[in-house]
């Protein structure tokens, strides 16, 4: 809420949350949509959504000038066409679990629409309904850098539904900031998976004109309509451009820019595909697990909660690793440096945790593979018992080493851990 | 020292370590050069660096056969040429601080060899000589993972030492895990300096014919010969052939791979220049300091122990940041996701840590700028006074915050972290 000094200037204008505004406020003038005010803000600031897409806050003042501009659009119960099943495509289940994507109403009335119906994103992306029968359902509404392990354990078990609910593939809308921890969770949550389950996100929220979520969207259903693709996988824009998407492997795709629409690289690896909104497919490799719609799905959907992602730099206390030995975590994934080392005074904090606990190398240069046999400071690690990550991407390896300690016992989780099991670790390193 | 099995059979066939040798173990033959055995390591275990420049370590058995193949190159006390003053030539120093580019002797004779004259390394690249005056003095002999805030700060002493002599600039020869920290330690420590120091490492050691140390150490001392450069920079391969090197900006760079010799990478900004062995330049931007030999150099070379990089990731236990809080910490970098988020289950211990401390929102995306206007859980973190960080790397922003908090009272810190003091933050995003 406003102060009510904000109040009653809006209400003098007939202003509401919602409404494109102009102010002037000494020599500057700023336009835009005006916003709610949350509850930690500062009461006595405005704050405008400007028409680049994003928010500025100006204090209150007195010599303010405040004017409309036009009434925002109010949420309205629309009467929306029927569907008709088109029993020659193919059925295609929409999970939303927020973010961007599933921002639109948000950003135009300020308020949060908990609903997503199939009704609804149709209406607003009409290719949906010419590709595939779509059914939707909303999972969460999240900001993705809320998700926790036991929204993928519930996002899992519905994308086990919709598939033995016989659909041919699953989308899932997603916020794009952790969406590839979520991807690998997913991977590694289906032990047996045969069916497409992509996730899409949005960098540009749906009322800036250069949203990509629509893009993402109708690519990602013509990537499960027309392939054989059968697991795991993130549909993004490939270029800045709105000619492409790449189809990224679930382990081993990282958000590699704050903003760009193109912010999504596949790291030590090729994306699977690109894929045009036409529906045009080219794989760039095989070896991906084929759609089998007569095979059973297998889910083993837990996280264990006591892992901890540990990023190393220069002068690093060691007491951040006795920190998780006395709360009795079970796992501490390092970023470590170069080929995987972290300064030599770690070792002893780290001999302590690896007593209980299992250790897991991995690399802050993102690309490459971790080498602990080339210096002193990695032999050493290694003989202490850390565990050398491959080309397991630091977030990857994260999420693994959760999903073992969820359903494995330590011994076997100290064996799969090394070992190839989503692709996300190859042989060699591109 | 290895086991008395493994010392009895080595002393029979008069093998020692730093020797060549071959040994057949089952069906397998590995030859390369013996290594010493490392103090935590399993005693019974053969250490050999394979001609690929890797180690392996085979297990010791009775049936093993070990070969000498020839004997290793004892270090000796050469007899070396004296070095003439060209009082035509530049002066240029080379300071040492360790990592793979000093490890040459190291590798073949398994010992560390605390020495590091100009007459060896001119003898071992004689190029030097024909570039530059050369003088060079060891500082340390560190794995770059080692580095502590001491170490800069007398590095950055013996730098301006070298300055104050009358050099015309200063290469640091260092281990590349940890380079790009160390470039943005010198760039802050000095507060005025007007004379290039350019850090060079080494991704290949030495005994490897892919070896890149000697042409970076060449293109730097070209680059210092021959352009008005007069600030902090680092050399490194532009490509994975012997081409050219790029100059990168000291605050912008960071080490993208694991192993290849073009592993660093300029984030957010282009590097300064390319520069070739033959010392052709061309600066691809301008804006940087020039060369000044009459102008005073400043140093204020104090670093902030109290200082964190946390990295923050889905699920992530807010108990971490009451760890810092209850250690007296004077600043967290927050390395968070997109444009500048964490899950909202840490605000409350955040706010708490803000109450003394200073926190500084970066990316894990590593390329763009922060926002954290755009959605609720930036805002939010922003009105708890979280500082965004702009397009700073999480290492550089670590580094600057331990650096101001070393040298300024913590208003003039929060100030001062918002501005761009050594090209660590560009206006506008590239």
């Amino acid at each position: 809420m406003y102060s009510k000094d904000i109040q009653k200037v809006l209400k003098s204008k007939e202003i509401e949350v919602g409404d494109e505004i102009r102010i002037k406020k000494e020599d500057k003038v700023y336009s835009g949509i005006l916003m709610p005010r949350i509850d930690m803000g500062d009461r006595n600031c405005i704050v405008l959504k400007l028409n680049n897409g994003y928010n500025v806050g100006l204090r209150f003042s007195k010599d303010m000038q405040i004017d409309l501009i036009s009434k925002g659009i109010k949420s309205q119960e629309k009467k929306l066409k029927p569907i008709l099943y088109d029993k020659n495509k193919p059925k295609i289940s929409i999970l939303s679990m927020g973010g961007t994507i599933a921002s639109k109403v948000d950003y135009k009335t300020g308020g949060v629409v908990p609903r997503f119906t199939a009704e609804e994103l149709i209406e607003s992306i009409p290719e949906l309904a010419e590709i595939a029968n779509i059914h939707g359902r909303q999972i969460e509404n999240l900001l993705s850098e809320n998700m926790k392990f036991s929204n993928y354990e519930k996002l899992a078990e519905e994308i086990k539904r919709e598939v033995e609910n016989g659909c041919d593939g699953v989308i899932v809308t997603h916020g794009t900031d952790t969406m590839h921890y979520t991807a690998s969770a997913l991977a590694f949550a289906f032990e047996e998976l045969f069916i497409p389950v992509i996730l899409v996100g949005s960098q540009r929220s749906s009322d800036r004109a250069s949203s990509d979520g629509p893009f993402n969207l109708i690519c990602a259903a013509q990537f499960i309509a027309k392939s054989d693709f059968g697991e795991v996988g993130v549909c993004m824009h490939a270029t800045e451009n709105d000619d492409f998407c790449f189809i990224y492997p679930a382990c081993k795709v990282r958000k590699m820019h704050t903003s760009r629409r193109d912010a999504f690289k596949s790291i030590n690896t090729k994306p699977w595909a690109l894929v045009s909104p036409q529906g045009d497919i080219k794989f760039f490799r095989n070896g991906y697990r084929k759609k089998d719609k007569n095979r059973n799905t297998v889910l083993k959907n837990k996280f264990e909660e006591k892992v901890a992602l540990v990023k190393s730099y220069p002068n690093i206390n060691s007491k951040i690793i006795d920190f998780y030995t006395n709360s009795r975590y079970k796992g501490i994934v390092l970023e470590g440096t170069g080929l995987g080392h972290v300064p030599k005074d770690l070792n002893k904090a780290l001999k302590k945790f690896l007593e209980k606990g299992i250790v897991v190398m991995t690399s802050q240069c993102l690309n490459g593979r971790i080498n602990m046999n080339v210096y002193s400071t990695g032999r050493e690690l290694e003989e202490i018992g850390v565990i050398p990550g491959e080309d397991m991407l630091p977030e990857t390896a994260y999420i693994k080493l959760a999903w073992l300690l969820g359903n494995y016992k330590k011994k076997e989780v100290e064996d799969l851990i090394r070992k190839n099991l989503r692709g996300e670790i190859n042989d060699r390193t591109l």
